[in-house]
Parts: structure tokens; sequence; C-alpha cells
């Protein structure tokens, strides 16, 4: 069994991006974790998941790339001192730490990039793998968003802000 | 002295990017309202009120725009029944009703264009004007975001995610 102790973690290069898009696809293509188009090709999500102001990363044993993140202020001008993060992890990789790892990660990069709190703005409400994660790393849900997600499988569930002080 | 019958609104043109800016620009100068850069630019802050997935119109009392707005999905993919917006008023233009008749009309129009809720994620507590306007118009405060702006009078204030139904 891998433990987290050999979960590597580095920033994202242009070479990574193959790598990303095959563990975002899969997500994606499902329909149930990201408020992004089912349909959204390998171009325009490598887009929005590395480019703009996203400083992106990826977790790795041994050579393979097994999980990706981001992390970003959640607004811009005077709402830039909490950050937002995305995560995301190989399906065929899940039970492994992989997450917990990032998540943990992330916070302390956060941490020293200055920011105060971290702010996540629409967590999928039967995501409960994730929603479980984040609360073991304290992160409250501050409010419900009624019906704020269609899911595939589900029909209209709800999404959660979830925030936490750094 | 004008009332709200004689302010026109319809979709923005590039002829009115000019005229946008010169709406947008004293606002996010002041810095109190948007979670903005202050020191943007002209073509960045067109960029982004006018482009990507927004919907954008203008209001006007005669030939002269005085507000301005936009409609956008809120999140994509399964997130996309839910819109978002945002308003400008030029600032030598206030109590005269653009505000109150862009927000009627923004509601209105979301419903036709099918969105279930319009949801603001980001509104500057001290905004005290806006807020109640929105109060008005059926808005409620799902959660206070602690701290998550800071105003360059005040310091840390708190922002507000408000959400209605249509």
């Amino acid at each position: 069994m891998n433990t987290e102790g050999e979960i590597q973690i580095r920033p994202a290069t242009a070479a990574d991006h193959v790598a990303i898009w095959d563990i975002l696809q899969p997500i994606i293509r499902e329909g149930e974790t990201f408020a992004l188009p089912q349909e959204m090709g390998a171009e325009e999500a490598i887009g929005h998941w590395c480019g703009g102001d996203h400083d992106t990363y990826v977790a790795l044993i041994g050579a393979e790339i097994l999980g990706t993140f981001y992390i970003r202020p959640n607004q811009m001008g005077g709402g830039s001192h909490i950050s937002n993060a995305g995560y995301a992890t190989a399906p065929t990789a899940r039970g492994r730490g992989i997450a917990r790892t990032m998540c943990g990660y992330s916070l302390e990069l956060a941490r020293q990039q200055g920011y105060r709190a971290m702010q996540f703005n629409f967590v999928v409400s039967t995501n409960h793998r994730a929603v479980a994660l984040w609360e073991s790393y304290g992160f409250e849900v501050l409010t419900r968003l009624s019906e704020a997600f269609l899911h595939p499988m589900l029909g209209y569930v709800d999404a959660l802000v979830m925030f936490r002080e750094l």
C-alpha cells in the first residue's frame, strides 16, 4: 500500500498538460463534481485549470502524475487576500491519500503566499468524500446553495460554500 | 426630475465601450464596490465587463448612457441555470432610479433566458445602497464572508452572498 509519505507535489509545467487532462477528462465527462461543461475539450479544460491567475501543481507517486490542484485569489482587487483552490485526483488512484495530501499542501502554500483564508464557492453537496475531507481540514459550510447544481444522475442538488481561515 | 419611466435599456455594442468605461472608471478607482484592482485599465475593464460569457446592457436617459449591467451564468456546466449579474451606475447619476430599473430589468431578462435563480457572490457589506436595493427586490443574504473585502477607507469588511429564486 502506498502511504502519504510517498506522494510528491511540485508546480505543474506545460509538459504535464497531457497528464493533467488525463485526470480531468473522466471527471469532467462524468459531470458530478465540477461546474464545467461535460463536453469540454482538452484545450479549454487546460486553459481553465492551468491558465489565467491559477497557480497549478501536480501530485505524483514515483513518476506518475495522479493528482493536480490550483490555487488562486478567489476575487480580484479588494478580495484578493482570500484564496480559492480546485483539486482533482485520477479516479483510478482514489484511496491513496492524494487528495488529502494536496489539500494539506495547498493550505500551507496559501498561508505562505500570504492569503488570510481559503474559500470554495461551489462544492457539489453529493461529493461526500470531498466534503468530509475538507471538513477534516477545518473547512466550515457557510451556506447551502439550494438546487444550484444539476447532477447528471440525481437531478438538482445543493452546492456548498465552504470556508476556513488560515 | 427624471422618473424611472424615462430610463431605456438596450444591449451594449462596441460603440458603447467608451461610455461604459466612463461609468466604471471612477467606481474602480474608488475601490469600494467591486472586487477589481483599483488600477485596472480601460481595456482590461471592458474585457471583464463586456467579454467572455457576459451579456451586457446599457441604461440611458435620452441619448446619455448612465448605467450598465451584465448577466451571465454564475457557474458553467451543471451550475449554469443560476445567473449572476453586475451593475454600475454613473456616480453623477445616482438617485435617478437607474440602478433600480436595471435590477428589475435584469431579473426579468434572467427569467426569460430560463435561469432559475440569481446569485451575487461578493457584495461589499458597506455598499448599503446596493444591499437595500437588492433586498427590496427579494434577494436574501445567504451568508456573510467575514472580512473578505479590503475597503480602501474602512479596512477589512464583510462581503455578502445574496440569492433569489426567479
